[in-house]
């Protein structure tokens, strides 16, 4: 005979036992009890649709309502009891709710599948999660244009496939990072729109068959807008795929930059000195600390993807607040000696090469003159900067002494004026656009 | 002695030749000569602003203008001879221009890098490919929601886990295709404006030194807006990764749609039968007909990360073209009676709940009510609605004769008339809904 | 002042605390607890080397064996309980030791790093592993041979492209996924080779200073060599590497059979019932019975790579112990007569080429004529074994009244004698070539 | 009319043309023109087991080979044309021995499948690749082992988390790598035999009806044996997967070196200088050399997995070879005096912990004090050998004047003489067992 009263929510044409390992392996509570709130609110404002359509009376709505807070209740004080045959979030809630308030609980699903219900969940948390997300990611951009605010004087090398390349501010690559990550707050905030839609009333794939408000429902919960197709809104979880790549690409830009400051904090580059609170040891060898925050932050990109779908905000918002504390409290920290000493007059090569330019010479024709200076220079085993007048002449007669002013960091830095260049005024407008960024899209 | 006229464009400090496989490894020319417009059109605007900066005389730029205009030419009319030593597109063509205008070709690279160049092209391209495949994806949105238009009167099984759930409309089942495509569109509408950036002008990392104005740079090109950031321009390419994602959500929204209609086209289904223009053979088998087209289509998605980035625009042009033939062309191949036929009364089995839901029953409780239904018609190996009243009322005392009401698929359907529901009424607003989203999204 | 008397392992140089943000990330406890029994193992071996080494008297070892013996029995009894400080297992259990034995535990770690630890833990643990999935997949290719064995009548139509193609046995079919098995068990005999290597002894990277006997370490522990390299030892992970390949490589094989089973399931082919515990149903349609065993199988494919590492071997060993039930349970399920039914005479196109062939026409034209016989029978609606002797004899004069021999599915399938094919000598030769390897992979 | 001339190969049942996008979307005989060799070899085998079968005559048979050959030399010789219509290169080739021999060419594919034609060319190409990347990675492994016994005095910072740990060899680094090689050697060897099985004489999927004699197939290809069931032989591709594994697990051991020798050679480390026939300039800056050669073999790998399946072998082959050229090319560029003055004192902490430890101390207690002494050392901001012994007193009484002995590295190296270790005769040890491995493993 088949069961007719099982806890399965589904068991009426089902003969015998589930096999054991069946069970376990498709239920999903482990992962989806973290979504308990957004299940009950998506159940309260349901039921508040089932009273306006005549499918409960006032009174039950009343009692669900009551029930679902007593609920809620359980969940937060933290003692709320998972049984056996609760396969996810919305079999425990409601098996629970019968057990609270008895055969009203029964009319609760009327019109309503699982699905309607897990996309509705997934909606409700993942629109909480990036608003948590959004806030981490503004702090940190705040606390990064601070800081380059502050250490604008700072010089040192700026670095391409990991070769010193030319003169640069440090807050200019701070900010080449907080502008990287401003537009991860603008992709953010677009796909929300994506997430924050009412899927419920969609049934299974056709639709409710009952005069079920669904405008009602979407102003109850908060969504943005409703559902245009039912098979569309219980089938599609491109919303979700869309997370996290976005989820993805910020821990990639994250990771880039733990990648470049784990190398300035190596020894034998010395720019930076981590605190002891963001570092850890090794059981071996006492002399050892590792830039593990660091570590963790770039390694943990890449991941999200393969990830259980709900994690990729967990490492995202850890990784975000890692990186606002590295920021603030890594404060005294950088070594503007070393970093400064770590400038090297072959990075004004290309100087060098302008200089040619401005008397007239073809940038391609400088560029080769130039090379054959730090050539030369490499033959003597000296720097660029100790050619002779007489080596420059035999190279291009038209260096001059005037060459000398060429070998100047900071006036080599100060020429990059132009939009988005490392000069001081150039990054001191970088900070004024990212603040004026960061005031209109506070949440 | 250091080499000094090589063709390389950074040849003047090194000695020796390059190693060539090397060069082979090294070399891009494959790849990126499909971007040999945009490194025009960077290039001519470029000139524009070495002349207004006084780096090259007007005359200069003349040359250098008319010489590009040539070989533009070339590459239109598939002249252009490639030749050994040119590693890019960048430097194929001005090694190009060298040979035909002589010496003022040496300028046009004054205080531009080759990373400038390559992110200038790169975003140029990809904006063209947008562009393009914005008007394929809103023609096939557009074939799409006019065939479910015209077929608004089939229905057919609506399937969940491959088992028959509930009847729905065929056209319900096309809209929640479109509706997921038209979300694509609102992508990649909103990542153009991250892509559509002006780079030029940020130099290797540290910006430009001369008077290179951006603005200029801009208009010429038309670029949406200018880099914040110099290291951010040159070394980013979240862009990319971002249409890639995109090029990557929208085949599989095109792949979850072929592989339904794959399953529709076997025999076993017969809801379709392919045109001969859109299978393929066998080779063997004098029989067979394969659903190549949709094959093809299905497999592509998940491949476009995987793939050299200028690639993932092909395969999504091509299956975006496949799928409006396949929608126009099928036009008056599907099987509407096999379509019907293959309803059947268990896929009313909700509705005999909500039956008694109507009468009183709390879901859950109607819900194992019908599924006893279901057993005892499987038992007895008939037909859900050849149970007797006495059947029935066996089951439940609420059962009446007014049940033979629920055994009409038609007006089954009609029931889920709610927003985005699959009767008449609803998927006519679809519809609507689209055609006016269409008018709005139009280029 | 630094601290001394922390839980940490490495906390001598370090001066305050860990931010707590960064230690719950770090931590590891949570992942590698399951390695418990691995931890111990590894360090009672350890303390062995140590003693035969003099670095602990044989009291101490004494001491420390009995303490990981108590250790092991809380583990086993459920009972241990993790502190907060506990990093991971290495750290829970050598915390732990303190607190039962006090000062010898200190002695333990005497030249071993942690990653010594972990790498050694890891390789028993996946060693065990290994057994266990072999075991089971031995078993899941024993039940699938007995069941090709038991069902050889059974004829049903061999796909591809999900097309009708040609007449093979049902044990045809079964067989070539129990093959694939085959080669999935080989593989992970071999990879066991290079999982199960001693690496401890091999300190931080520089190997240990101490006179520790690898060899004894290797006899106690059961490894079948040493590592060569002490850096290559605790740096790489590429036997984990390999055997996440391995666990996605056989998904990939269950996933596939899978595939073909839910297809065969539906109410559109007919081919097999599943047993209701293997089944689940809908929350809102009564009739629903999904194949959820099997798509659970399908989905878990192409995820192992992306999980948390040691995850990898429960996907597996779950899907391989339902494939099993699957194979069992449903021995009396599959519907002979509805599968012989599906065969059709344009399945036969291949043979009718061949009746051609054998007279002596090249096969390529003998293909074209065959497709030429099944477009005449689908112009007249008829199917191709209608076709009259002067309708073919119209197509080729090679035609007799002797083709109507080729209309019979029990002899087409007979022809494909050769080895490997479907003829029933054929499928029976494949089923003792399992049968004896079976015999010679049995652990 | 059915169309009954057509090129293709499978067009006897169609009526009117293929969508042109449809054709060049589905052809693959840009990709697969590469296996021309391995599909002219499969067919001359085949046409002789079609001889033996009394399926072509004997004159038939050599018109065949001879056309065959024709074919390949028009191959060899870079002749061959590609004609439209050609989508693969078995039809390619066909289409080309009908055209030199007329009718004989038509009995060719008699039960042969296209299927199998593919599966076996693969196997063959393959089976040809595997050669080359083994003899390619021996070569590897072989040059680097001879530079580690040339260079085994040189000693250098290990690091471990880019933090200096303890001083190691180079050579202990050198076989670090090789090691990880060697293992793909044996990985490679082993699954060599998976790819050499004769898929031929399978069909389509039921295997072959004539008397196609399958061991003389496999004798005349050299393959190991013969596929066992006929669905799996054209089925599967998991020889291929197995083998893009392969390919990546070896990219990324290549890709973990060489982003170790960057590091190295960046200015802040300069252990390593590059030659200039490995490096690459930059457009815009004169002094600029970039490791290009390390950076492309570092940035292939996890490439190899989504690309197009025959390139993978393309680029472990070119990695491979460039391995193998640094290796030989640079070989007396490492710095020797810079590597040494690199190593610093407090990467000897661990010894200062063992000194402590023979003195008594568990290990524990002994990692505490010497992590005390380095904190001590850093709050003095002197090196910590530059300690005095009432210093070290003052943290533990057991320090005595002796201590001195802890501050030399070349003693402090040759204590890991364990077997793996990085003493010197730990070391040889390694070179000498790689020696006799790679006589072993010669092909």
């Amino acid at each position: 005979m088949a069961s007719t009263e099982g806890s399965k929510l589904w068991g009426g044409r089902f003969v015998g036992d589930t096999d054991p390992i069946m069970e376990k392996f498709n239920a999903s509570i482990a992962y989806d009890q973290r979504m308990w709130d957004a299940d009950i609110r998506g159940s309260k404002a349901y039921v508040k649709a089932l009273e306006r359509a005549k499918l409960v009376s006032t009174d039950e709505m009343e009692q669900i309502l009551h029930g679902m807070d007593q609920i809620s209740d359980e969940w937060s004080r933290g003692v709320f009891v998972i049984k056996p045959g609760d396969e996810d979030i919305h079999t425990a809630n409601e098996r629970r709710l019968k057990e609270l308030i008895g055969a009203p609980a029964g009319k609760l699903h009327t019109g309503r599948s699982r699905n309607d219900q897990v996309v509705t969940d997934m909606r409700l948390w993942l629109r909480s999660a990036i608003s948590t997300l959004t806030d981490n990611a503004l702090q940190l951009i705040t606390t990064m244009v601070e800081r380059a605010a502050a250490e604008i004087e700072v010089l040192f090398p700026g670095y391409t496939h990991m070769q010193r390349a030319q003169p640069i501010r440090w807050s200019h690559w701070i900010l080449s990072h907080a502008v990287a990550l401003s537009r991860d707050v603008e992709r953010l905030q677009e796909l929300k729109k994506r997430v924050n839609v009412l899927p419920l009333g969609s049934g299974a794939i056709a639709g409710t068959p009952f005069d079920i408000d669904r405008e009602l429902l979407q102003r109850e919960l908060g969504f943005d807008s409703i559902s245009v197709n039912s098979m569309d809104a219980t089938g599609q979880r491109d919303f979700v795929a869309e997370f996290l790549f976005w989820a993805s690409l910020c821990l990639t830009h994250l990771s880039k930059m733990a990648e470049d400051l784990i190398l300035y904090s190596t020894k034998e580059f010395s720019f930076i000195k981590l605190s002891d609170a963001y570092s850890t040891g090794s059981s071996l060898m006492p002399q050892k600390k590792n830039a593990d925050s660091l570590e963790l932050i770039r390694s943990k990109a890449g991941r999200a993807f393969g990830r259980v779908r709900l994690k990729g905000f967990g490492f995202n918002a850890v990784c975000l607040h890692m990186s606002v504390s590295f920021f603030q409290c890594t404060n005294n920290l950088i070594n503007q000696t070393v970093m400064e000493a770590a400038l090297s007059p072959d990075m004004l090569a290309t100087d060098l090469a302008y200089y040619l330019v401005r008397k007239g010479v073809p940038f391609r024709e400088a560029h080769g003159l130039s090379g054959k200076a730090v050539f030369t220079a490499e033959s003597k085993n000296i720097a660029l900067n100790q050619l002779t007048v007489e080596d420059l002449t035999g190279i291009s007669p038209l260096f001059g002494s005037d060459v000398s002013s060429v070998w100047d960091y900071r006036s080599s830095v100060e020429q990059y004026s132009a939009p988005g260049g490392t000069a001081k005024s150039s990054v001191a407008a970088q900070v004024e656009h990212l603040r004026n960024w960061l005031k209109k899209h506070a949440q």
